[in-house]
């Protein structure tokens, strides 16, 4: 049984009729090894183009590398011992990156906040094609620059492993059991009526 | 004709066989003024939650007030007058607040990427329910922490009308034009192998 097979709702329950694809999407880190098509990378970053952005900015920008193609150990180099253990079996990496600079030179103020609903389309994509995808925080910040020849306003906002998913026994014991769909604060938790405070 | 019945790809062009949702959400500015259901609002909020987050740490929040509601004058106040004009008929003013801090007091450096997907999620489940939806960066900064009740540590990343979309022909004359599905850059400009430079 594929980790996208998993049953979402045994760790999470719906607070309201919201559409499928948002409870049923989570990250798995079980891939199956194979090389993502680059046609299906393409369908991901046309999705994510569509997202709205300051402006009509389209502050984001995607860097891949597929499994075993000449980029990949270089890509995959770039995340942490922790993370290369597991993502090393996905099909693509994708460094979802953010311009954080207007084309006229000023800051772009939300540069990671427009990247993020980019993002967040990509992996709704994803989930439509049956595929998985992880983003990660735990990649050598210090080296990613450089790695993925980014100019000085650009700034990675996280590293993604996406590709066709795996057997949850495949992965190292230690991530068996975390391979579950994490639950989420109550609504009442995160929704405030004119004031926060 | 509600503005969300515009064909979008009289203005925009597909690239490859994504999901129809991400084409066809776009930022329209009429809105009927019709109040939005207070149910509506937690099904939106429902499927914003889902959205993934470093450490899962779901740092974002929703602060609302509905139209007509003894919230709403307060709330209207913060968007900069341009944006008062067509968000005065909003359903509903949501601001998308992120939390810029883990729970242990340190810095949060994804808040603002994660909460952009939030607010993605959000975006495509109201346009599930006809509803349409605009973020807009032209509020009062300086003011938007105190009118909100906002912590230190948390800072607005958008405000949101959202709600039943209205008539072009309602809105002011400057900007009937405008209302219209904005295109995108093309995927080339986007997307590269291995490094951005």
């Amino acid at each position: 049984m594929s980790t996208l097979d998993i049953d979402v709702y045994a760790t999470r329950t719906a607070a309201g009729d919201a559409d499928e694809q948002f409870i049923q999407r989570w990250s798995p880190r079980a891939f199956s090894g194979e090389p993502l098509p680059i046609a299906d990378l393409h369908i991901l970053v046309e999705a994510a183009r569509w997202a709205p952005s300051c402006f009509n900015s389209q502050p984001w920008r995607f860097v891949y590398a597929i499994n075993g193609d000449d980029q990949w150990s270089a890509m995959l180099d770039v995340l942490m011992d922790m993370n290369q253990v597991w993502a090393g079996n996905a099909g693509a990496l994708i460094a979802i990156v953010a311009k954080k600079t207007f084309d006229d030179g000023n800051p772009a103020p939300t540069a990671s906040f427009d990247a993020g609903g980019a993002w967040m389309s990509m992996a709704l994509q994803a989930q439509k094609m049956g595929l998985a995808s992880h983003a990660m925080w735990g990649f050598h910040h210090d080296q990613a620059p450089a790695a993925l020849g980014l100019p000085e306003d650009h700034a990675v906002q996280a590293m993604v492993a996406v590709g066709k998913p795996g057997e949850r026994a495949d992965l190292p014991e230690k991530y068996q059991e975390r391979e579950v769909p994490s639950p989420r604060k109550p609504i009442e938790e995160l929704l405030f009526h004119g004031k926060l405070g």
